[in-house]
């Protein structure tokens, strides 16, 4: 009864081949595991907490990387059962190069990583791909795909938003270039140096690291700012449109479906 | 007459049950005391005002604690009016361990907290507990309701983004890490440091304590900050979407009214 | 002839009673020398610029100062052809107390005012008068009444989260007084001085100039930021609900004219 | 056939008179120079980068000169094929005169000035101007026309903002002046340079530069802060409400075209 046994685990891996609401109680064990192991390399990055329990963070590495390494194979087996990879040994090929199979592929080879990862560098890329596991999540998120949505209906005006916040980074960090660029050459010696206080600056951020002294530079820097409010203001209205729109289409539907 | 000025009692009490607009003159009464006891509290925690006039303070906190302590036992009292909690014992039982009833307890307490509070550490918990008196305001508020009425019917959508926060919190605070962790060890020497750098970026705040100084970071800080406007807008149009919603439901009710 | 030249003054002085577009030529010359006031007050204040000119200001000061009691007299003068202070003597004086009329009063006295200010804080007293002759400016201008009248529609939820905001910045003092209060004793040792933080956390300004140092009242601090993007997320939706009703409700007013 | 060959190049070199989707593949080319171009005037202002390769920069700076002159002469030859610019020799002065052409004639003109521009200060003017090469791109998007579009529509209520904007600023540095001009006179000893820390504030940017120490000052602080928010929420609110509108609009015409 080999062939039932896959269906009946590929109903559970996969979250849209599950029929009751939320998530199957295999892949809520899943993301348990996936939340875990990211607080783990999270707080296995601080010396205070990792010095002297060495051993035991190794031991958690393996279990996260052996249980991502079973998911892996199980999924990889059940991937036939897809109506999508339903064509024999190419199916199988094909699985394994989609992204989510990709991305798997890379939270779990941590696993093996970890063996080699004995220099500074290394470990800590080895740690960037065990955060990469949280991008196993979207795997079972319907809500952050509705979110996008929303986004993707106004892409072009989002793009065009970033395209003047660019250009307008461009004219700041230059005017600040030229105005204070010879009273302080670490800060504002070129542009990509200006551009350096111009995104704090255009972003509201302002670290205040570096600022102009001159009162041209200042007078500038002030127009920046209050060009940065805009900044904040397109994007944000661009959005708010987007989701009201979104609400009143489902109202719409909701009035029609009545009728 | 016990009954009827227990009702008569109840009434003035209880917000829901005054028929008249606002709030009665007794609960009017208790938001002042409040309203003073908040401020007390807060200006007293100031050494440069409190050094001096102990007895005074004093002598105001036994004057709040007792109306608290008076206001706490007239309405256990009068919750038996209540419709809830008319089952004799066990109604009063279960407005005790009602959360308002709690919060009356916990802000009534400080009185008697105040005698045995000398230690510092102590005494400032005294304090928090003594501002949460505010939180009884909470029950004079109708308006707050309506706010967390709209909060609430888009508390998916908030929440995703409140979880898209996270990732990026999680993405850039690794990211610097990795650049940043082996120049400023003690700023960008772990994750959980990072995150530090990572979340006033984000937010936009930009204390500017600890800043990136490789390009490669700085050029990962731009990127964060400019994400972090993303951050901004996300919320706000969901919100700004549901209050517009909210609007145009109350104007459609009015002209089906009309009809 | 009297009474008509006061008429065609009464035409020219008060902006509702001008038939055609825009400003009168006289109130059009008032709004420039208001101008022209307000920049020479925020220059004069520098001492580089001012000091070697006092006479030149001096002058200008008193032009200004002619024109605004000339102008004060002539209002005064015409009042009588308001229909609001049609009725002699006591329309005179009622429209001398009418805040307008007080605004002008402000503005002008610092004609006498500057006769007496040589002490440096009584001098910078007058320079925010003079400042003030701008609120003469809320005469001549619908269209900040037209905003003010969107704000008005939405004050109670304006005000609501305005009180939020208080709780808010309430409870993240009281909470950073308490873990960093024995620590920093001058930035966070009492309440009043940890909420100089907390507003410019809570308003993602971040100064930096206090920040929490222990890992509690980092985590505090990064939920307070978080909660600071809500504070901004709130007003704004609000607002954007607002303008988007009113532009609705416009568009809806032209549609049933045209029916 | 010198006709035909213009007006073969006039459809090329015209983004409005190509009928295809997108740019002609000449335009495509001129976009992609100008983006090099840009890119190269940032990266040769910073030192470290610049010095031991002035040769290969100044090859650069010749090549995109050459081809910013070729295309101005192409541009100016064939405007004689737009209906606009069709008689004779006063349409060529009149196209000349105009402002894209005038744009290009600037970007241009950086290819003369490199021979001229060994003093520092001259070299920035060049690098300026040379990146207003970018000011070229406006010609070939029609989408941010589309954006330009939205904001004109509320161009009224967006200057209202900037208006009570500009108040704002000026009565909060005028005060910060009052309170805290005698204690830190570098900072707070003027309107102007109060100015330059109130625009920090009331942007939300916060640099943290200079910030006032005195209660008093640190309350009127707090205060600017808060109508902060609202000076961020105002134009936000604006412009939601007209991409909203512009949506709206949009349905609207689409539903009326079926019906």
């Amino acid at each position: 009864m080999r062939h039932s046994l896959r269906h009946w685990l590929y109903v559970r891996l996969q979250p849209t081949a599950w029929h009751r609401r939320g998530l199957s109680p295999l892949n809520r064990f899943f993301v348990i595991v996936i939340g875990v192991a990211v607080i783990t390399a999270v707080i296995e990055s601080e010396p205070e907490i990792y010095v002297g329990r060495e051993n035991l963070f190794l031991a958690a590495e393996l279990i996260f990387g052996s249980v991502f390494l079973v998911e892996y194979l199980l999924r990889l087996w059940t991937s036939a059962e897809n109506p999508d990879y339903r064509d024999g040994w190419r199916g199988y090929v094909r699985y394994a190069l989609s992204l989510p199979a990709l991305v798997d592929l890379l939270a779990m080879s941590t696993l093996f990583l970890t063996f080699f990862g004995s220099q500074t560098y290394l470990l800590r890329l080895v740690r960037l791909a065990r955060i990469l596991s949280l991008a196993k999540l979207g795997r079972y998120s319907r809500a952050i795909r509705a979110i996008a949505d929303a986004i993707r209906s106004r892409r072009y005006e989002l793009l065009m938003s970033l395209v003047i916040a660019l250009i307008l980074l461009l004219a700041s960090s230059t005017l600040l270039y030229i105005v204070e660029g010879s009273g302080q050459p670490k800060a504002f010696g070129s542009i990509p140096r200006a551009m350096w206080w111009s995104i704090a600056t255009l972003t509201t951020v302002g670290y205040g690291d570096v600022v102009p002294v001159t009162p041209l530079g200042k007078i500038l820097a002030g127009l920046t700012a209050i060009t940065g409010i805009g900044l904040i203001a397109m994007p944000t209205g661009i959005l708010a449109a987007a989701f009201s729109d979104a609400i009143q289409k489902h109202h719409h539907d909701q009035m029609e479906d009545r009728e």
